[in-house]
């Protein structure tokens, strides 16, 4: 390893400053494809922003395809990583999905996620889309699996699983469309309302 | 008026082929931008798919801008339409506004309606966007009355009117996004299905 007041980055160094600017450079890109839309964003503004040049991005992550893949794939596996803490956590199988559809939502409010609402997989190349849409249903069975394992237990009413999903993930996908970062409800707080609103129906109980 | 065997159009037939014409337009537009996305079509390929040229769309119907914020325009009177029949139905709060998602689920399953769905407003310009802002406005507000008059006549349970009509929303135009209009469901047993879901809620009664 390089002494502490060495000129030479050591390895470790190296890498970590690697990490550090591609992790940079998408939060800028990411922020930018929400707030003008990917199609309204090019890779110039995003390396202005960022006081560097096109290249350097190319340099560390690839064409604008490859970035916004990139944004995409960190939102999804935040996701994906909820539905895999969800089922590892105790309680019956409603209050895992509950678990599970809360950090969804505010997933969903995140930078990565709202990115994920946003991108109709139109937006990527092929072969990205193709990625992008395997990563989606991954999530997708995930809900399912969880809602399966609550009718099972009796904790969740008898439902068809493949449609409960999509009305659960439609109704906690769009906040990533609507909600303002900038505003006064908090993510956690809106989640955990919408969530209390689709376990309980919006018919008196 | 021109006798029928007359080479000259009457006005009346003049107006109504020009009507017939823009229609084949909007909807050889509205499918190619809910199948391949706005930015990937240009009116050079709607124009050929009906074997006509790009002056005679811009003669029509203007720009692609233009074309897209009439696709939107007709997809959002539809939702419009539906809650003014609905409010003007017989039935309590909550009958008035199970009609009204039926209804507004299924418009986002047809060709104009997916269109909204799709439709991030950035993809317009300045002006179509703050059109197509305001014509959403009008729903939101008209999906708050409906939940506002069945609290206030006890048939829905007390709530957050704006939250619980995000809820409703999201989950409603979700199916503009995965329905395949070629699959085995139909839109009228998926809309019917969805909004007994939201209205029971997914924990046993």
């Amino acid at each position: 390893m390089a002494p502490a007041d060495s000129p030479f980055q050591s390895p470790q160094q190296r890498s970590k400053a690697r990490a550090a600017k591609r992790e940079a450079v998408l939060r800028a890109a990411v922020q930018m494809f929400n707030e003008r839309g990917f199609h309204q964003t090019s890779l110039d503004d995003v390396a202005a922003s960022l006081g560097i040049s096109k290249p350097t991005i190319y340099h560390y992550l690839g064409n604008k395809d490859q970035v916004l893949l990139e944004c995409v794939t960190i939102g999804l596996s935040q996701l994906l990583e909820a539905a895999e803490e969800s089922r590892r956590s105790a309680g019956n199988g409603a209050q895992r999905l509950i678990a599970f559809l809360t950090r969804y939502a505010q997933v969903n409010m995140d930078d990565f996620g709202r990115c994920v609402v946003r991108t109709g997989s139109e937006a990527l190349g092929p072969e990205s889309r193709a990625q992008f849409q395997a990563l989606k249903r991954k999530i997708d069975t995930a809900m399912r699996e969880l809602i399966e394992e609550g009718v099972a237990d009796g904790s969740l009413a008898p439902t068809d699983t493949k449609l409960l999903g999509f009305a659960l993930a439609g109704a906690l996908n769009w906040p990533g469309r609507w909600h303002d970062p900038k505003g006064a409800l908090q993510p956690a707080q809106i989640a955990e309302q919408l969530v209390a609103m689709l376990a309980q129906g919006f018919l008196p109980r």
